[in-house]
């Protein structure tokens, strides 16, 4: 049985919460504290080269066969992610919530308010 | 009381599923089944352009001390994450799972194992 | 016998400045002057986008054995960092400057002062 | 009076094609060397990178009123693409002379080419 899903991304979320400095998080010994400590650009940047790197694994993946890197670069991204969440006071609920309104909206709606479908 | 998040996640999921050609997607009235009908690459751009956009409106809402455009964009970038997964034949739970794992490295020796830390 | 760098750089950059709308670009039947009637972000999100294909184009390179679609990626992305400099009012020859300045910097002491080497 | 540009860029180009491991380059001391050691994903990791980095100097140019950062961050991302063409055996000129091929062609041309226009 996989663990919940909410489970997760909230332990995470609460995991890196604890990181931040405020919270006691020591940059010497967290990754997650030093990119606190850094900032928002250190994370953005981050958010850049996760995305690049996504892009580069699911390149690789079509070449091989083997799609278990795109797996982990995800995870990567999505984890940065809710650093950069955090850095913002956000929660991956609120993330989801926004996923799950738009799941209420018809597709050919949410299709016909994009401007570059 | 939010919706679970893996309820969510899976649900979200399983709408982009049933958007593949294979399933019945429609390319003239979906935006998902026109991306997957263009292929890998123009999902690809799609995580470069979402990330963008992430970076950007955490840079706005900096400036102007509004986050919901961080969320906003966040949903983006996930959404097409898993328009990506999708398209590998990959599952939302299964990136939660790599992040589940990794929580169970201890922050010291997952940051040991990173090179870029 | 290939045209001067100097020329051609000023060259596109003269006409990219021409397409500004100040200047009687019209966004109806010119590319760069709709990337300049959309403003910043607009041209932000191409920076993006020509960057991530431009590292698909290097991956499928590898994998075809074809950098032809390298050249092509990578005048896209130089010719979109154009559109942005023009939109700050800057000139190719100020990059390139800086990039004159950095070669008399030893590169020693150049990798020294990068954060990330 | 400024550098011609075309001496520039082939100095730089000349420069990184010298720090190639097969031209003696030194990755102890030499960041290029280094990323060349490293292989493409390195480089193109710094692609990503650079032109997230960019963006987000962008932004910050515009809510400072300061565009040096711009100069800054494009002067990176034109370096890193100098090492990404000499990593394929590519020249600058030839990027220029794609750029050139292009002003040949009618603007309206040029655009109606575009499939994201």
């Amino acid at each position: 049985m996989t663990t919940e899903a909410s489970t997760i991304l909230d332990r995470v979320a609460a995991t890196i919460e604890g990181r931040k400095l405020a919270n006691g998080g020591d940059p010497a010994t967290s990754y997650v504290s030093k990119l606190f400590s850094k900032g928002d650009d250190a994370i953005l940047k981050k958010i850049g080269e996760e995305a690049t790197e996504l892009v580069m694994a699911a390149k690789d993946a079509r070449a091989a066969g083997d799609a278990g890197k795109v797996l982990y670069e995800c995870a990567d991204l999505w984890f940065h992610s809710l650093v950069l969440l955090a850095q913002f006071d956000l929660t991956p609920q609120q993330v989801l919530d926004e996923l799950a309104r738009r799941e209420g909206v018809s597709g050919i709606a949410e299709k016909a308010a994009r401007p570059d479908n």
